[in-house]
């Protein structure tokens, strides 16, 4: 809060010299997050929480267009349940945080925070399901999570964060399986056409996947600095926990059977994304369909006569159409003000002085370009939604023109390890489908695969690792 | 899910019979909640859960109008944390879950789950508060709250619940007075004309506040057995964690001030009130402004020609205004259906057979009086809307008058437990003020005090129970 440092961006460490410190400087500078005295646990203040806020509205309604309610499950496992499935336990137990005392009270047993919910729905579901009439069940819940990172940095790996998990459970593995895809389908849609990242679409390999799935999908992303982030994962997992968790129903035969499964999430990491696939210099560059505030007006020689006045009546009127703000402070400069709310990603400002009043006039000014243009004010709902149209257009494209870039192809594991290191980024090769091969990728380059995407390519006949015969195209970069 | 007794609704046992067995048949056969295997911790069905999102979509938009932004802070909290204001440790750490392992790995602090979250608030608004420019700050956080309850019962008293912590912090005392009493009225508002229930607004006794308050502040409800239910409450902090926490500022005259607080909070516990503040024998009643279903078309005759397409299609058109349901389940008869939507609460039925058709009509059935009318397809969005508004109000003032009925006035201690016995519900008396005279009343009778409220009448010059000089008008009741 109060800054009176006039030249205060540049306090934030240039992008190009330090990324992981330019990242931490605007999560803080613009009053994302915070430390707190939890170790590994921010505080989400009020700014980064309204961007979750918008993401979930958006994210909400798109789940309950394909049938999808909301449900909530305790936050606490006890640890006999979280046991029941072995590769599930075996991967997240060394993460979770154990509850060993209610009150004064030593447990009989242990409860976990919820690392994810699998266990928890999938003995729920059993209860609930008897017959194929009960399927599906279309549950998700929006809540916190808890699982003991030893690194931990705001929004991409917090100790505990928010997210959505979806649970459901199916009559059918080709309903299940349809399922896990279509979800995939709506964060693609998120991230793609409302957060303005491009995704890379496709299947983790058994290496990757989700500790008790039979597949996971996935859509990656790619940060400025060309690492990948993985922002959405969609898992089917067959009867992998129904048959421990016993969730079972009697079939249109009459027969008992096993019910298919999947989970899927997105998080409070996406807002670390937004930032490191968007920010720049300035500060961080907001997409305007997520983006708390769109337009910002900023009046100019506010102490003069009627200026206040005409500039919150500007205000009022645009408060119907866009999500508006206005910085009356008194305290600081309009130049000031013009960087901060650069800093703080506003997509588009509106300046407005005692001279644009006189002339029916403002000047709007973009976050992506910085283009500078006078409109009337006749006319400028229409036109800040073009610009704010064109914003997020822009910036998808400019997105996606920096991965474009940063993609490159190999054909040895020299290459990749090459191609990483001039370049970092996503490296697309052939696969024999080893784990051997991914292994020692991910010895070499430091980089494990991303997926095996969705739209393949032929780039050659052989594993660019092992030279035997290739089975799939699969992409490699190093990630957060 | 799947039921084939024709007489179901007989199951739910009678109401004026066993009120709590009542209670916990609605909440488990009409899909609200169900019990886990993590004790005194319950899963919130889709049913119950879209109940509580309706609840929040309203709440959070009257917060937000009044300034109040989102926030989220870590669940746990270190213990050094919560032991620094004494009231409030000493109300809750006998009741916290302790966190002691993360991983394998024993932890040097043990870190609570947060019953309340004002330790945690206090101390980070203290780094993000410097100057009286940085006041006030307006935070509220949906969350998820754990308290280790010896007795619990679903929504009313649960380990876990969900709720949100509004917490704010002022320049003044008088303003964050004021913050107290506009979110109590708030509370009542939604309470009132949302949820259908009227409230009796008061002070808490200093014996009955929040630990570690200055003033606390209540709606209060009454359920339909007499027992009384605190719907909301908002507390004014003074500095109580202000000076503790160092929550500083810099004010208009430069010199170094302790801030103002206020909390406030509503949980999913109204869920609870809803369901024992309207239910009846034939189940839940809700109110149609917070209903997940306000009105069900149940197709009559289903299998004859047209008559499901006629069905659909007044859905589809009837969706654009109102939160449907169509019930086209082919293994139940309309019979079954009715009582059905009757236990599940939902406000308004549609009946629509093959001769209401060819008539162009259809049947109405409302939920409270269940009063049935034909009208005309031509105009039914209309009547329908004027029969939920009907609905809501008719429901406020049945509650209204039931809870009339249970108020009573004492002028003897005696008199406070003969009414109690005869009527439970709220009884008025004055009152000296003394922690004495309180402590008798909850020892003899088992009723706490409700509040002081706000309409304060004269009803005698003395105390009812020790006859001393009476200061204040007070209600007793018992609760839950």
């Amino acid at each position: 809060m109060g800054n009176n440092n006039e030249d205060f961006v540049k306090e934030i460490t240039n992008i190009e010299e330090d990324f992981a410190k330019w990242y931490t400087d605007i999560v803080r500078k613009t009053d994302l997050a915070d430390y707190t005295d939890t170790k590994g646990c921010i505080a989400i203040k009020p700014y980064g929480y309204a961007i979750w806020e918008n993401i979930q509205k958006v994210a909400d309604e798109k789940f309950k267009e394909t049938g999808i309610t909301n449900l909530y499950m305790p936050v606490l496992i006890p640890e006999s349940m979280l046991n029941k499935e072995k590769e599930h336990v075996e991967g997240f137990a060394p993460e979770v945080a154990w509850v060993t005392y209610g009150g004064n009270e030593k447990l009989d047993e242990r409860l976990c925070i919820r690392p994810t919910s699998e266990t928890m729905m999938s003995t729920m579901y059993a209860k609930w399901v008897k017959s194929w009439r009960d399927l599906p069940i279309l549950g998700n819940q929006w809540c916190n999570v808890l699982r003991w990172e030893k690194e931990t940095r705001p929004f991409l790996r917090s100790r505990e964060f928010l997210w959505q998990e979806g649970h459901t459970v199916h009559e059918t593995a080709e309903e299940a399986k349809e399922r896990t895809l279509l979800m995939l389908d709506i964060y693609a849609d998120i991230i793609e056409n409302y957060l303005a990242i491009p995704v890379l679409k496709g299947k983790k390999t058994e290496k990757e996947q989700f500790a008790g799935a039979e597949a996971t999908y996935t859509v990656e992303t790619l940060m400025r600095d060309g690492r990948a982030l993985q922002a959405g994962t969609s898992h089917y997992f067959g009867q992998n926990f129904t048959k421990p968790f016993e969730v079972k129903f009697q079939n249109r035969e009459g027969k008992e059977e096993y019910a298919y499964q999947t989970s899927w999430g997105i998080s409070t990491r996406l807002i670390g994304g937004i930032i490191m696939a968007h920010g720049d210099n300035r500060g961080l560059k907001l997409p305007p369909k997520i983006a708390p505030t769109q337009v910002i007006i900023i009046p100019i020689a506010m102490h003069k006569e009627g200026v206040l006045e005409k500039n919150r009546e500007l205000y009022d009127r645009l408060k119907k159409n866009f999500r508006m703000e206005i910085d009356e402070r008194d305290n600081y400069t309009p130049g000031y003000k013009f960087n901060d709310c650069e800093m703080r990603g506003i997509p588009l400002r509106i300046e407005m002085g005692p001279r644009d009043i006189e002339e029916n006039k403002a000047i709007l000014v973009r976050r992506d370009t910085l283009e500078k243009e006078t409109v009337s004010l006749d006319n400028i709902e229409n036109r800040i939604s073009e610009l704010l149209e064109d914003i997020q257009n822009n910036m998808f494209n400019e997105c996606l023109k920096r991965r474009e870039e940063k993609t490159t192809v190999a054909y040895s594991l020299e290459e990749i390890l090459k191609n990483l290191e001039e370049n970092q980024g996503y490296v697309k090769t052939m696969w024999c489908g080893s784990r051997e091969c991914e292994d020692k990728v991910k010895e070499v380059t430091g980089a494990p695969s991303r997926c095996m995407p969705f739209e393949q390519e032929h780039l050659a006949d052989t594993c660019a690792i092992c030279g035997k015969k290739a089975t799939k195209m699969i992409v490699w970069g190093r990630q957060y």
